[in-house]
């Protein structure tokens, strides 16, 4: 059974979990029921809800009705949570290899561990450490970094470099191209990605330069266009993104893609 | 009417006023509603309660019965939200009165700004510039105080000095003082500071450097014991925090404490 997901909230799914069956006979101590959660970065909703039914209508969906699977879009994040009696194990191990068969490295997770927590273990399995240099951001990449208790172990520290001066004086981003090309550029989220690297002496540095808006922005460079980079041994990874809605979605959304990238490139790195 | 105020969030007011027969004449159009939000920081709400009780019980309270006040604690900041028609204006007026009267200084707010907005208009008022130095927040108080649009008028830049290593590196803080005194410590705060503001050559650098959790803690140097500081024109200003609950708990409140630091230097401080 596939329940509609809130927008952003598990808390409705209580609401929809105590009135059913199998966690009302859960409650009842008539059963165990098991929860698991994946978690997918990349594909859209639509996506998804398009391989739960193919799947549900497929050759290995034997027992799928007694899985009751919610999906809900967080932060661009897509969680699936399952929960299922002992009986229908066999059920929900057809569901997660379907899910990865499918998407591949777009599920970061099926352990219930979120990307902060994916991202920690990577670091810390590797004896990596990070240093960031944000401009639009100013400081909510790091202070996320810094959420999880122990986060010393590969968090040295960053930049807020919110003035261009600043930018140059503290990170080394030449003025010139400053001038050139402007803050918001794939070369100065390299330059400051670089710079905070060096500066700190890190295995990797992360940079932010965006116009999270609402003023600001031009037809080159709207509101919503973030360039983000790692540095790291093997080089330079820039990304641009293009987001929408407000000031503090795009400040959000933007945290949250960078803790992809780091994990994607942590993920397929070499030895440090 | 005094209602008690939901801990923590406004919504639950909206409950209590859309079934309120003030509210439902102003739904109605039978009458123009007024809304005016009083802001505190530092009185515990039980002295609030006192003085709403006694201004009620006093000689000015004519037409207070006409007034709708809902106080809510939010961050460590008391808010009065008063509701109330055109013609229960002098009522509100003396009420206004009373809480000025009593608690003098500690209303930061009587016209609906957030402590983010006055702080933002004392900064561009005086021309001033901030730069932050930050241990365990890790960048939230930079990223806070970029949470406006139009922030960079008074926000340069700063530093996440989450290492050791960093502060001295970065910030200048000796590396004897690290070791004699250790990194939470107001001495250490001062420095960091002072290093910020020095750095970026802004009018005020603020730091935090503290004991997060949930480990870390000592029996001199717990679990919530927070130095900040902020250096300005006027000289240094550390405050020694004690908070308690959560990690996250902490580490936001000392946000608050900190643009309220702030907020008390800008208003108190002399020409820049």
């Amino acid at each position: 059974m596939v329940l509609p997901g809130p927008p952003g909230e598990l808390r409705p799914m209580w609401d929809d979990a105590v009135t059913d069956d199998l966690v009302r006979a859960a409650l009842a101590g008539a059963a165990e029921l098991r929860q698991a959660t994946v978690r997918l970065w990349g594909p859209p909703e639509a996506e998804l809800a398009e391989v739960l039914r193919a799947h549900e209508d497929g050759p290995s969906a034997d027992g799928f009705a007694d899985l009751e699977v919610t999906t809900c879009l967080r932060d661009g994040e897509l969680e699936v949570v399952t929960r299922y009696a002992p009986t229908a194990q066999p059920a929900y191990d057809a569901l997660l290899a379907a899910l990865h068969a499918h998407f591949g490295a777009q599920v970061f997770s099926d352990d219930d561990r979120t990307v902060d927590e994916v991202v920690a273990d990577l670091l810390r399995g590797r004896g990596a450490t990070v240093a960031t240099a944000e401009s639009c951001t100013a400081g909510l990449l790091a202070g996320r970094l810094a959420d999880r208790a122990g986060s010393s172990a590969y968090l040295q520290g960053g930049f807020v470099t919110y003035a261009n001066e600043v930018k140059t004086s503290q990170l080394g981003v030449e003025e010139a191209l400053l001038q050139r090309v402007g803050a918001v550029s794939e070369e100065v989220a390299v330059a400051m990605a670089r710079g905070a690297r060096e500066r700190l002496g890190t295995t990797y540095g992360i940079s932010v330069t965006g116009v999270a808006g609402p003023d600001g922005g031009t037809a080159e460079k709207p509101v919503g266009l973030v360039h983000v980079c790692v540095s790291g041994p093997d080089g330079d990874e820039p990304r641009e993104l293009r987001l929408g809605g407000s000031r503090a979605h795009v400040r959000a959304r933007t945290v949250v893609s960078c803790l992809h990238l780091l994990r994607e490139l942590l993920t397929t790195a070499g030895p440090v």
